[in-house]
């Protein structure tokens, strides 16, 4: 059994987590740690949990978390950097779903982030965990980045057209929507029902957090630097995330098949079959990302459709996914999880 | 393994039916019927089940359903009634999740249903599949006649009280709020998403079809008639049913010990604390009935709110738990889902 | 031209006000005051006011409110009885859509809203500003006190079986339902899109607010105590209430000869066909309450359906309805607005 | 007055045009047909409408449309291209909100909308009511063509850019979002409230109807053929479209300034203050189109964003704007609508 904590279980990730771990047979919930909840039982915060969870939030500094075998940080951004190393000290191994880990320039992460790092040695040592990626550096690493949720969707979208050198570079362009639990569960005038419910907008198109985070991934499949223009948007549901991503095509080629053979192995990506438009809820519930790939009108622009499930395969279902390799355990280890349709 | 048959594998009940047992563990899954769509893979109209579900619909004639140890049918009213005899004949038992088999008094159903029954005697043998209600029938039933979404809500919450004699029989109240999936995918103008999204409204609160089975069961339970006024109302969600339940006491009890020991022993009924407020979230995509109980200012009127996941426990998850009981099966089998929150 | 101050106009209450008056021929808007948000444009905090409006936020101390002709408080409760003494000896008439002036008792206002009342004798003068009850004292009032939202929906739908002295008084029971933006515009996590959307709960079973609004309108109605359970229930739509009234006949009446004549003139409550199901988006963004009267199964409980926009007939609309009575306008003027449906 | 005639008045873009006529100073409505529903009162179908429009809808042959000023079709398309000339031939002006007159390439119409034209020659008279484009066309025009709703915010979006020779005319780029009701009232399983909710999608990436009318008015705009990949997407709100827009630079200019003269005299369009992003909802119930441009991290390419209400600005506002321009009436009679938020 692996001994698991978590650092943060208020916010949607932690119970995201929780839902999944709860019925993982490898795992055993040590503590989940709360200043500010600490005592309340986890399953009155979260009635779903009834049943499933019986642990109380605990204060951190009674969670003993120095005996788990595995942490994950649920928490704000800034947070586990500075409980990281003295856990990897411990012998703990470490999947952060924040973003303190995922930029490897410490000055980038630190202007987009507005806060100095707090242990640039550790962001040298993490390994960003896109199992589609790097799925052999995960297995050994100690210290794993989760990656964030629009940077999931658009790196799986556009690695097979960058790895096959097929599409322009410069000009990538990144037109992504999100369910609005991708905000965080954090009091908000802006998201509340009645500001998010019938209405669609976009939002920081000046630069997202995420725009580094993508960039990086990218260029590393390209092997040189990317131009991109990413523009999130907030769509109201609940879960999801849909990317759309358009490139020009540089020559001639079969997507279709590139997209299929890029994925052939990976149990988490799904390419669904020529002309098809994956729709969020397909994905709803489960880690998974189901992709498509046209080229309107036969024309030099590839339009690559991705949706994912924010919270699973962009956040909690992902890290899930690299404690499974991290341990050794098939990957799909308590990932079996039919979508919720409707 | 079972193996099992479902008939008119396109509605609702049927992709839920499918997303249970495609996980269970005791199931085969062999045919799945659709006139209309026969030929059709299964996971390209719910692309939520690829990968999970290879089967295509097929004709009924060509699904040779009489191999098959159990049979479902998610098909409209009417249907059932047709087919059930030369299946229980060939030796295999069915689950009927529409009405046809529901209501003793074929009268009462044909007044509600509007048609003739084809099969009366079929009525009698018949089991009711509430299982908190009906387990030891329900083991042994060739035939069980799956509950209705509300009746599933309203008897479980009034059950208690009935049992113990507590309220007035003669002027129960049942307000119940149903997600739009309560009424079928089938392309009515008044569910598109226009019509339904951003919208409130109670319907047919001259008599609903769940009216009498409702009034059956609760008699069964009083030992007598019961008087009901039940008023459904259409509230802008996909999945869930509140039923929020009012009966005057006739006498003093403590309500809460009443209703924890009542269910004590059922895994899929949860009696919340004291003071609880169920939401349906909190059993979205689960087996599971939520309940509290209530007597506001400390007068004589209580009030019961009982939530459940309609396509779940008020549909296929039920049909599943009723499944589990027929072949000896843990009940849980295949149904130990957390709920999907948020 | 009437020269008018709103107080507190960055919640809901407050732009949509700001919707209505600024159509309204007969209103001059002198000042919108917001500590937090002074200076700021208010169509930068709401761009649907863009064109509309071009008043900045004010502080209380600058907006010279005792110039004003009407001031209305769209404050949170306990705000406007602090400031409204100032305003009525300086010839201001005032309206209040918050809860300080409704309740007659100051020893049930002080209990249910916790807090010392700041001017019981204000209590005494102020009149209940729902016009199809009071609209001579309105005309005349200094001081109106707005009905609350639930409390408008439900005694519109019990006053004509309570002033024919049709029902048993003791055992009124309503169930009521509500879109979030009743909750107001304050960040708090469980109005979020993500713990909002696709869910339904009740919520203040043990007793709401409103209760005590309720029962003193109800008893002045009846010319007696009444026992009312009242059920609030939270629902995911933006605007708008439905309320679901149960009572017991006491004798045989043509109960919708009695509502269509109750009515009659009144151009702001539409009492429907019988057999009529109010949608609450058939009022949306407009000033009208619609009610359907059921007697379901010509049995003796009596079923009133009834539907207004919570922040139109519910609070803003509403309040202009009660100014144009105060200074003798057609009571529609700026309220002809058909809803917005789809 | 005005006599005005509606040609399908059960659809969505029928009940709007209702919605705006009846508070129209001078519009009388002479009859509104429908074949499947005359004899129905058009209050009973949209209850919305109870007190405001007293009309039933009336067989075609029975409406004596020839006695009209001007008839509205908010048809299918193909319906109006057999009729509107007779009655243009008795003197009647005609506005289609379907697309039979919107492309004037015949062989293009026919091939995307999969019909022989009936009246190629009045396709050659009409005038593309876009009235930022075409007002003087439009004041003489007997037949105007009412825009798409895609159309109407691409092109609104894009027009400043391409007259202005600022960007490279081959690779434009529209991302375009729907809210469901543009899929009209129309009984399809896929817009049914549990299909559309909580979900999102993108649809017709092959190839769109709007596709062709968007490139014929970008064309006209920048006096050559331009390249445009448009990809819709479907999200869950009932009204509202946003467009996120790209195009490649090809000099350096302050569009900021470029937007804000190109509309400084259009009351219905709105540029928003720089750093801006327009929510739908600032739009919804209003015949507004709010545009913000923007240029992320000052790369080389351009983003505008553009949001309308699909049944006001893209559709029955735009088709009541183009009316008051025909019968020389002040362009926003009837349509100084403050937009409905929350």
């Amino acid at each position: 059994m692996i001994k698991v904590g978590i650092v943060g279980g208020t916010g949607y990730t932690g119970v995201e987590l929780l839902r999944l771990l709860a019925l993982h047979p490898q795992v055993e919930l040590h503590a989940i740690t709360s200043r500010a909840d600490a005592g309340t039982p986890v399953s009155q915060m979260f009635p779903s949990l009834r049943g499933y969870v019986d642990l109380c939030f605990t204060q951190p500094d009674e969670a003993h978390l120095s005996q788990c075998d595995l942490v994950f940080f649920a928490t704000p951004n800034g947070i586990a950097m500075q409980q990281a190393r003295a856990l990897l000290d411990a012998g703990v191994r470490v999947i952060d779903l924040a973003a303190d880990f995922r930029i490897k320039d410490v000055a980038v992460w630190e202007k987009w982030y507005g806060m100095e790092h707090a242990c640039p040695d550790l962001v040298a040592e993490a390994v960003y965990g896109l199992p589609e990626l790097n799925r052999e550096q995960i297995r050994q690493a100690r210290l794993v980045a989760n990656p964030g949720c629009y940077p999931t969707a658009v790196q799986l979208g556009f690695i097979p057209l960058l790895e096959a050198a097929l599409v322009e570079r410069s000009s990538l362009i990144a037109d992504a929507k999100s369910g609005v639990s991708g905000a965080g569960r954090k009091a908000e005038v802006g998201f509340l029902f009645p500001e998010s419910a019938d209405n669609f907008k976009a939002y920081a198109v000046q630069g997202h957090r995420h725009l580094p985070e993508i960039r990086q991934g990218l260029a590393r499949v390209a092997q040189q630097e990317v131009g991109l223009t990413f523009v999130p948007h907030l769509t109201p549901m609940i879960r999801g995330i849909h990317a759309t991503l358009y490139a020009r095509l540089e020559r001639d080629a079969d997507l279709q098949a590139l997209f299929e053979q890029r994925y052939a192995n990976e149990v988490f990506v799904d390419v669904m079959p020529a002309g098809s438009h994956p729709e969020t809820r397909s994905v709803r519930g489960a880690n998974r990302c189901r992709i498509a790939v046209h080229r309107p009108q036969g024309g030099d622009t590839v339009v690559v459709l991705a949706v994912i499930d924010n919270l699973v395969k962009g956040a909690a279902g992902q890290a899930v996914q690299n404690m499974n390799i991290m341990f050794g355990l098939p990957e799909a280890t308590a990932l079996a999880i039919v979508p919720l349709l409707p």
